[in-house]
């Protein structure tokens, strides 16, 4: 799964939502000015929105629009934030059918105890079940967003409880799903993981303050010190007292998504206790031993296929060399003049080495296959480039199964795997061989990891609950404001 | 009151909402396009934020932003719009402290029974009482506007309520103060005036479909034909079956906002059977009777002076002339490099016509004053093009009073009425005399009207009940979306 | 001519440029602030493009785009311009086929002596001649504009003088037409008027700093004091020495542009000694006297009827009235989504104010006709609105002629005057009755001017050469910068 | 020198633009699109200006602006360019202090024979000798741009020139230096390269139609083969008559430059006959015989030091693996709240891999060290990762000299070679060991090329004649046409 897929066909799977925190307690750290450099480090979690919102003496002030954290964030509005004790960000992936400014995080609300913002990563499994007992009850909701439904549960529970701590606590009873939540009221930072851990989230330290973020890579955009993971189930609450920690509610098995390894995490993170780059090496590896092939080198796909590759080529010892070059400057505002505008945009975007390919036979290495004309397209350029075979390798099982905790995966129809054999698709692709890591090879690809996993959008064995299907297609109608 | 304050210094009060709705019954027309020409129509009652949402197949697409209807609509975001069957509209006013992003209209809201639009134009007196309840209930806000209370308030009594008629008439009940709205359930389109009638709101026909609207002179726009007013405490129903009218609340007195006619409405629209143009001339007329004067010209501060000028200069004899030209390209994103800049500005943008004024004794007409600064500068000007005796006369008693009913006006410190007699404030603004028309001279300027008015901001006599103190500040704090 | 047709269907002439310079003698002026509201002064005169440019130590730092005044200069652009001794500033009209980046001004150049930066208004009649010389000697042009050519002609001339000043008193003997043009050198600021003296260019004083722009409105913007008109074959050299002034050349007859007067030139200037008001009231006033009728109400079309309007009134003894209400959020930004936009436009840009005109008999003034599309549009609105007659006056003769000296004027196939006689074209727009000021009446509205008059336009009889037929085509391929 | 130096602190030499034309044969092709593309390919070349000009039946219509292909070119402004049948196109470099809106490119000019476009890569060395002559002879100049000088020079010699070829002849006469020029004159494509060769240029062929170009890459954007690159001195010219080809000019020594191998060009450009990427990768192989190391892993520094450390990690044994992650959504638009905000800019550009590098002895690979800061960087994110030992290998000899021809260098003081031996760079960036490339080895990194090189930059050596020194600082003062 390369991400210029995204940028041409959305034939991918995308991946969602990265959070951040700070509770400031250094006078000296510009929170503003923070937050926005570890959202260019979870860019890659989300594109569609950006936003920023700082607590100011209990009163929230936010910028958050639609677009990327470079277009979203100026000098202008951000000269407009004060730099609040607490401050949240956000950076956010929409489908397209619900780019919905509304949607944009962090969500600022206010109710009966003040003010409160939130950002959130993850999928309520029981959201329409939630939304129908609150509308029933006289809510208005403005979006279809997780964090809206979030803030109301949140809110309908403060009324009986004695701090938002409890609210909080009681909240989780009632949510089930995938959620890695920050929140913030005027006095507190809360944190939260969803008791089975399907997303990541992790705390740091910078200075004396504590950050939270999705990914320890976003704390090192901000020279920040990695302390550990928020723990499946785990409520964590920083005041001016401190640190405090609670389990408050436990699953009987962990499963933290194992796409987050194959694909949405950046490789320089380390999550559970396992660096994601050297989970994508093993897969290489292992793949390898699945599947081994004769061949003169090893290629990856750029980005995401690189990491496996050199774990191909490490397991193999067939020479890992540099098959694409990537053109940097090609962003998904090219839209074209003409129908045959998307062809040659996919050339423009990639560029098969020639002189490293030419006369060759070539293992090309890719973390996933969704609809397959990508891997088409792929082949076909390293033929063209003189590629005497070309070996497809997959460093995932393949994709059968849509996910229900947050990772936004095509329809069924959609996923090539649910209509051909392997050998169809190789054959459908053009390439000599193609194999598919196993799903036996997936599992120990992190078998260090401290959590367990999920394979459900490989395997179909869900961790959790999934949605009841009558209730699925209510709220496919959308709001839409539209930019 | 000309316009150019606003631009320059806010030193006057501010005009409120514009609402807009139709109904369509004929296929032929573009509905987006209609409301976009009836948003121009309306823009001189507010300029922070426009919004246009279409009702396509009972679901809502919204195109909004802070901004003015020029900057907000693009071919590119219109043309993402489907011709719905109803199409709501709005322009906003806001003052500076509140310019929050998410207080944009129309309201576009799921509840219980579908999606609802909401365009609101006035001031809800209970506002703190009734967000007090909600809250209580679990309520969450998301902005500090009247609409999102109101939409909360129908989906509330829509539970108990067997249908979208019956929940806005239980809403009427509890709500409070000044109200024009124009709402659309997913079938009809609802449009209703508070039972005092405070803000103006019309009927028209456009061939055979109806639209609703804030002003007449936005049915001119459009090209549609002027039918009625909406009565005080009516609510009008549009749906397939046709309109449908029904009082559903009333009050002692009906109370229509005269600094509407002396202000805020356009020239051009005819309100309560009353033309805002006459209205203003004939305030002229009754000050010339009120505040006699020699002299040897007329000139009105443009474009607020204007009618009064020439219903003066009819009066008296003495002849209208052109006073000022005003640079109509200068609008508010001056910001200048320096200090001096405001002053500069302020020649930008009105120049005396000394071919007019030099050598003569002038009488100048403006609508009112808040703080002076403003009269002040138009008496300078006119000394320096060579007046030899400035005479100011105000189409208006007074200000004094702070409006609960919709109208910005600032604090009561601010208000040189407040501070000063009529004789210190002549000699602070420079000018030979000045005359204010007097409160029994305003009741006369519109006395044919078909309803009763409130003058509270000039007299202090409140036609309905105003907020209770204690309530005031609690939403001062403000949720800030900054763009 | 009322300016909402250049927004709607450029049905008319349209107005040539603004220039604007300033020698800065006192440190505590803000030149580049001074020059951006000099041209929102003259901004009348060009809406296509804007620019400063300021002289630093004899070299140029400039900031022009396409643009009005309020789009091209930002806080952030004319923050990168220093304060520098001489400041220029231009504003263009061009005609939309035209449109070209490289002809924006004021245009700054190297050439032997070191830089050069020129705002021009005018029309060189010999540019084809002149441009063919240049090009025989191996010149290249990079725009169609005067600016270049004079440039070209200056450079050329200055390798065989002894100063600045000689070089441009040679190069007005090279060209002819109108030009009224303001130079700076190094160390110079250099204005210029040609013999015939068409355009209108004025000096000023701001503090010690002596100012020089086309028009008394803009000394008036900037708070500065009038000193006089430059003199047709007028040159002035502002240096460190001071101000010199020399009569370069004389042509047999002045002659002043009458359009200018008619339309052109804001009301509030005075150009040539006479009050642009003033003349235009004046020609109301022999209108009537021309055209006399009976009628209940004066009116004119906004803005460019008014003041003759007034003088109609103030003849025949009929009231002046307001007989439209001109929308001014309307700008020519609007496409709209669909054909009937053009239609509905022009009724929500004018709104004709039914309380003044129904019943009425309406005497309508206006400047002009061009096409009598919008004339016939004005009738229909007065109509629609309830006059029971409507009789049109225009304020000048009927177009007929092309103008060379500097007015866009549409081709003669255009002009309405050329294709019927007075009586159809009253019938063309629906008016009961038609009358146009006539040639000799023409003559008399600003007969106590210090110069002479052209009339071309109207009378086909030109003060000056025209161009040769043969070349006036060869230019008309145009070189395109596109924004 | 990697590229996220240029965003950050220009602590780097620049390259410079690139060139792009086609003459359409199949009226199928959009050249337009097809021109942006191109651009896309050639971003890496030049990042400040982008411009595509149509010749449309012998007149040019241009769009180009200050700005990356991705935000010069819109839907909106390209839809205005028809389908020419010759279309230029062009990106720039511009260093800093000369960003002028008017030496945007391609430049599109008229003269005695029509109009002309011209689209330049290199430098003219007797830039101030002609450009003297020229003004001597009344000539304007509107920037400083090669192109526009180039354009007068063939003016001038069209003069007494038969055809516009006879005319580019003579003008290659008197021009010296590096250019490789595209030009269309009304009828013709023409490309010409200079006798030395300083600049690539390449022709090749899509469908029927021929297109020529800076780099290879560029035709694979647009699915192009790649035909040969065109000679030193070779003129082609093409027409409705085909292709046509000429020695024009021949110079003792051909002489391309080192630095587009080592880093300007694309990796998977092929140039003179040897593919830049196998070029780097020599380098790699070549620096580690002559900088041998025990260590446990070879990282580059992406993405310019990623071919080499190939080559040093096949010619070492030592294992190849990722070092650093790179930030990809960060652009040069950052500019931050405070001050320390260049140093967590860096943080948030780049990661060190911490999985990979912990506990190892790391190679580190770079293309060039310029001021040193970059480098010191680099080694102390491998330290604070974890790294025992970081040992730098550079794939180029130290920088010490201007170049003359095309790249822009730093002035030879902030050239850290300059000051310091390897031995106290290498304790300044904070190394273990460093080891520079030598001349010797630089010159076999593409031996197999089909002409000669330039090492000026290195070793001092130039191989043309350079700009006298005198005439080197009368261009420095600018014309600034501010954005």
């Amino acid at each position: 799964m390369n991400s210029f897929d995204f940028d041409v066909n959305s034939d991918k799977a995308h991946e969602e939502c990265g959070v951040f925190g700070i509770y400031r307690v250094n006078d000296e750290l510009d929170c503003v000015s923070i937050a926005q450099d570890a959202l260019y480090g979870l860019q890659h979690r989300g594109q569609e929105s950006a936003g920023i919102a700082v607590n100011k003496d209990g009163e929230f002030i936010c910028v958050k629009d639609l677009g990327k954290v470079s277009a979203v964030f100026s000098d202008k509005n951000l000269s407009k934030l004060p730099n609040g004790k607490i401050v949240l960000g956000h950076v956010r992936y929409t489908p397209f059918a619900n780019l919905d400014r509304a949607s944009s995080q962090p969500l600022v609300i206010r109710y009966i105890k003040g003010s409160l913002a939130i950002s959130h990563n993850g999928s309520i499994t029981n959201y329409t079940q939630i939304r129908n007992e609150l509308e029933s009850g006289g809510a208005i909701f403005q979006s279809n967003s997780n964090a809206e439904l979030i803030a109301y549960v949140i809110a309908t529970q403060r009324i009986n409880s004695s701090s938002i701590e409890e609210a909080v606590i009681k909240s989780a009873e009632k949510i089930e799903g995938a959620y890695s939540l920050i929140l913030s009221s005027p006095n507190k930072l809360i944190a939260l993981r969803d008791p089975h851990g399907f997303r990541p989230l992790c705390l740091g330290k910078l200075l004396d303050s504590y950050v939270v973020t999705s990914e320890s890579c976003a704390l090192d955009s901000i020279g920040a010190k990695f302390l550990r993971d928020i723990k499946p189930g785990e409520m964590l609450v920083i005041d001016d007292k401190g640190l405090h920690s609670q389990i408050i509610k436990t699953a009987e098995k962990t499963s933290f998504c194992m796409f987050e390894y194959v694909y949405i995490a950046r490789p320089d993170s380390v999550i559970n206790g396992v660096s994601v780059h050297l989970a994508r090496k093993k897969a290489g590896e292992i793949l390898y031993k699945e599947h081994p092939v004769e061949a003169d080198i090893v290629c990856g796909v750029p980005d995401s296929g690189l990491d496996a590759a050199q774990g191909f080529s490490k397991a193999s010892g067939i020479p890992y060399a540099i098959g694409f070059v990537k053109n940097k400057y090609i962003g998904r505002q090219i839209s074209g003049r003409h129908q045959d505008k998307k062809e040659r945009l996919l050339k423009t975007k990639l560029n098969a080495l020639k002189a490293n390919v030419e006369g060759k036979r070539v293992v090309i290495i890719d973390d996933s296959i969704i609809r397959g004309n990508t891997s088409k397209h792929i082949v076909k350029l390293l033929r063209d480039a003189g590629a005497v075979q070309v070996h497809m390798r997959i460093s995932s099982p393949p994709f059968r199964h849509p996910c229900y905790f947050g990772t936004d995966i095509k329809s069924q129809d959609e996923l090539i795997a649910n209509r051909m054999t392997a050998d169809e698709i190789c054959r459908y692709i053009g390439a000599d061989s193609l194999g598919y890591l196993s799903l036996d090879g997936l599992s120990k690809i992190a078998d260090n990891a401290e959590i367990g996993f999920c394979d459900g959008c490989f395997s179909g064995n869900y961790c959790a609950p999934i949605p009841q299907e009558e209730f699925v297609d209510k709220y496919s109608q959308k709001l839409i404001n539209i930019e």
